[in-house]
């Protein structure tokens, strides 16, 4: 379907900013976004907007700006999301526990359909509805619902094992929260969320300037 | 200090990652790391990795690499790791608490001095050994503490409005995790988690394939 260039992972990793500032849009009863609304919204350039979009097809009008559920509808198929997708998150200590109860992935398309942990007083009991079950239950579980995605809450110390069990139950993509960066064959996707390290990153511009008052 | 150019954020980002590799290599009892195999642990090139470094000095020696403990220490100066920081929690639901209880901000210099919640049944007591106030009493903790950094762990409704609050105490960087883009003034540094953008950015990826039967 594509003819154009594929986009940068850059690129990719904008468009559910977009998606989810056009949904918010969409709520506040926005028919029409210019790209300088949209930009300032999700903090890039105007230009960044329409070179993003240009990968995906002309989508809006010169001096109309972008249908605000046009341009929803068709980021929402370009990221797939008219299918459901079935994940299943392995490790439910207290941050597994949060992830399972967050309401906002099955809002977007995002069912949580296992949770899996190694504690034997864990297993075999319920946790916000969903079963938790032994980690070596995970390839029969994985084919039973067509799961392809996971999210890993385990320590670091388990986390490269864990993901090795995933890609052999052919999971392709992986949300890790453990603060260590997993390795995975080519063709698995890989995305780590690191609350020290984007703190840290945070630390490197705050340590060049005196702490300034509060007003 | 610095008679090098600025680094691009996106390098900055890098460096709590280098710490944190560095950190794990010491453990295991590495004196020296090579640019290619550093690089293999963070998924970066080794020529990447030198790039990157070259923004902070020279660091490596031709066919001796980099000794891990002198660039930990190097990196974790220009990443304000000497000191400790201290960071203030709003928002104590299912979410707030994991990360009050999780160990790893205090390992790191991070020292979560404040939780923050407007429920009357939260108010007044303590979580994870830390007490819960109001978040009127922003303000006052942040000057008593010397508070530069926060986490908001609230709703998507109310994470502007919150870190609106937290601006006005003098907070200069926002590790956000709502579903939603916040507006800082210039000045102000926010990073964003949102767990369901990371997991679409990869349905992009999986909806362009068909499912790969496991092994």
């Amino acid at each position: 379907m594509d003819k154009q260039p594929m986009p940068p992972d850059v690129v990719v990793r904008r468009l559910p900013l977009y998606a989810r500032t056009l949904s918010y849009l969409q709520q506040e009863g926005k028919k029409s976004v210019s790209s300088q609304e949209l930009g300032a919204r999700i903090n890039v350039t105007a230009a960044q907007i329409r070179k993003d979009l240009s990968y995906f097809g002309q989508l809006g009008k010169q001096g109309i700006g972008y249908n605000v559920e046009e341009l929803l509808h068709h980021i929402n198929r370009i990221l797939g999301l008219s299918q459901q997708w079935n994940v299943v998150l392995i490790g439910v200590g207290p941050l597994g526990q949060a992830i399972a109860r967050y309401s906002g992935f099955s809002e977007k398309g995002i069912h949580i359909v296992g949770l899996f942990d190694v504690d034997p007083k864990k297993i075999g009991t319920d946790f916000a509805g969903i079963p938790i079950r032994h980690v070596n239950d995970l390839p029969t579980v994985a084919r039973e619902h067509t799961v392809r995605m996971a999210i890993v809450a385990v320590s670091a110390e388990h986390a490269q094992e864990v993901v090795d069990l995933l890609v052999k139950a052919g999971v392709e993509a992986i949300l890790n929260y453990a603060p260590v960066i997993v390795q995975v064959p080519s063709g698995v996707w890989v995305r780590h969320i690191d609350p020290v390290s984007l703190l840290h990153s945070m630390t490197y511009y705050l340590a060049r300037e005196a702490p300034v008052p509060p007003s």
